[in-house]
């Protein structure tokens, strides 16, 4: 167990029970020794979903199993375990998640389109068909509406810490609550490693409604984000809905008693994001990109990712380097439009560059202090519209080449 | 100076006069000590050039400068200094670039439109103006034909040993002789690094044909390298016609009498593409990745370089690692089509991944071995069609780290 990120936050907030939802933990003894593998999630009948997939054109058999079912826009139960991410195993691959889905959907007593399957670890290894499902049983017997702790540890792969999120909220004057859970530590390391994330509220949402915020939440959140520019085999973002919480459905996603509802989704969204960047391998230091002048939101954030994956920033920001001349670089190769001649660039709130060239004589103690802290924040306007976005990385250190350039075994 | 890199060649190769060029090497202590500094070139008249340049939105001046000369077609001299890179300096480091121009310009006799400059280093520090332009008659004293080794020592910057390659072929029954030399050990790394290369032969071109046989010859050399994935700055590649060899004129880039000139130039490219990897920033194995069975040749780049690009899979490589995982992740997040059940990959010729899954009882210890080596073969075919492409790259350690983390100072 590598030691926990100096990022991380001190303690996981205390998550709130929701109604609808219950959780179990249970060892199956996939890869890892001493610690739960995989992850129930039981959700009451006429609970919507929502979610968001990988584009990689090579997916697990997990990931095609839930886009399959998304459709259907009703979920019963998820089930995740950790250790091996059943991707590039073929027709055995889908035969274990064809297998894992109808044992679950047995003992719950719901179809098998309603069972959604994450797996997350080692590629190409033949996944352990019987073990989950040996263990599910065990996991009914366990099922509880606080073990959230739990289900977010069962999960994690290289990650550090339990990832988690809560935040209350109203619809139409009635209290809702919105949990979530995530693992990833790099944006992929298909090794061990992947991004999955789970966020379940007792809203009562139509699952259209549900993609909706849940796309928009996920461009400014986890879209947002960058370890190492990669894009995982299985990333899966979940958003369940058990419509407990007693308020009138609502059908349309840009309803204003949902205002309040998309601000709290969208925070929990962002939260969880960022604590996967705060366990970014090797990561020292957590940065947040504010981009600003582009010619669209999506440009911006093209920009901010460009800056974010950019080894050669990131490298410098291990170093507590204030080194702009990397960032204009990576702003010039975004392929997105900008103003050499109007970058406006700001570290730790100290305006460094403006007009094309750096700001003469500009006071360089606050902005080396600032670099050499934990949190940083560099502010960059490309002087050619209104759009802005704000992106998360962290810095690439010896640590993510120890992480990542080891042998399997 | 860091240590010459382990994947150097013993030696560089000897190259020989070409008739209408002259080269020198001077020391004008832009930033380095003991060492030199500016190169300049001069070309007989009748010199016809093309160039490719970096498509880098925040270009340096002297990117605009030789993109705004290339309309003419001719060249009578090249200036090109490291220390500083003269981007991000705005009108100041116009300034510069016109000053040397003219300045070039007025010792040669031609005209500032006929001077091509480059410069490389560290970006926006106000350019050292007087200095260069200092240097330029001692420059044009020491001319000489057979300093090609001085002038591509002279344009290095965190490079661990100088670049060249020659071709001998035949145009039209006459000898020709193509030379060439480089720079570059990042595919960018701002602060003292990018990537320039200069090619002369004593063919008689027209400009046009240059260009076409240079943008060709340039997609499978220096577009088919990656140390980290970014696009300078500067990147300049110019190509020098001096026609002196004697064949008569050929109008058209597809003449058949140009095959074995366009065999031998893009040879030449790729030598010196070869280089910059063997010399890529901390490399310590040299990568061929040939990527068969894609879309277009043209998709199969852009997977190989989605590979070569790829932080896991550079480390995992750097581990001696056969982590094929990691490829088939890198080969999904391409953005290409790939058809993910006919994968197959291949490492030192031993094939590890076949139909959508690992080939049963591989044999592991040649693969091993292979791993172990300097020079890392991995054939990849995405089995969706019958486009190409050589992709090489170099594995990502705490070397890279080490040069691009530390302080500028």
């Amino acid at each position: 167990m590598t030691k926990r990120s100096p990022l991380a936050p001190e303690r996981a907030p205390e998550l709130p029970a929701i109604a609808g939802v219950r959780l179990a933990a249970v060892e199956a003894g996939i890869r890892y020794k001493g610690r739960s593998d995989v992850m129930l999630a039981v959700l009451d009948p006429g609970t919507t979903v929502a979610g968001v997939l990988t584009r990689s054109v090579t997916c697990g058999a997990p990931v095609e199993w839930c886009r399959n079912n998304l459709s259907g826009g009703r979920a019963r139960a998820l089930v995740v375990n950790s250790g091996n991410s059943n991707t590039f195993t073929g027709r055995a691959g889908q035969a274990v998640v064809e297998e894992t889905a109808a044992a679950a959907a047995k003992l719950i007593g719901c179809e098998v389109g309603e069972v959604f399957i994450s797996s997350t670890g080692v590629i190409g290894e033949p996944p352990p068909a019987g073990k989950i499902v040996a263990m599910l049983p065990e996991a009914m017997k366990r099922l509880s509406a606080s073990a959230w702790n739990d289900a977010a540890s069962a999960i994690m792969t290289t990650d550090t810490f339990p990832k988690l999120a809560t935040r209350r909220t109203e619809i139409d004057g009635v209290p809702v609550t919105i949990n979530g859970f995530v693992k990833g530590s790099g944006m992929i390391a298909p090794d061990m490693a992947t991004m999955l994330g789970y966020v379940f509220t007792d809203a009562t949402l139509p699952a259209p409604v549900l993609q909706t915020l849940l796309s928009a939440g996920t461009e400014i959140s986890f879209n947002s984000i960058t370890v190492d520019g990669d894009t995982s085999t299985s990333d899966t973002v979940l958003l369940c809905a058990t419509g407990k919480a007693g308020h009138a459905s609502i059908s349309a996603a840009d309803d204003k008693r949902l205002t309040g509802f998309r601000a709290a989704l969208d925070a929990v969204l962002i939260e969880l994001a960022q604590l996967i960047i705060r366990d970014g391998e090797g990561a020292e230091k957590f940065v947040t990109l504010n981009v600003t002048g582009a010619a669209s939101d999506k440009s911006a954030r093209r920009i901010g990712l460009a800056i974010g994956n950019s080894p050669l920033v990131k490298t410098a920001i291990a170093a507590s380097d204030a080194n702009w001349g990397r960032i204009v670089a990576a702003i010039g190769k975004a392929g997105e439009r900008a103003d050499r001649d109007k970058l406006v660039i700001a570290i730790g709130g100290v305006k460094i560059c403006d007009n094309g060239g750096p700001v003469p004589g500009y006071d360089e103690a606050p902005v080396a202090r600032h670099m050499k802290g934990r949190e940083i924040r560099i502010d960059i306007d490309v002087g050619v519209g209104n759009g802005r976005a704000t992106v998360w990385t962290c810095d690439l250190t010896h640590g993510y080449i120890d992480i990542n350039g080891s042998y399997r075994s």
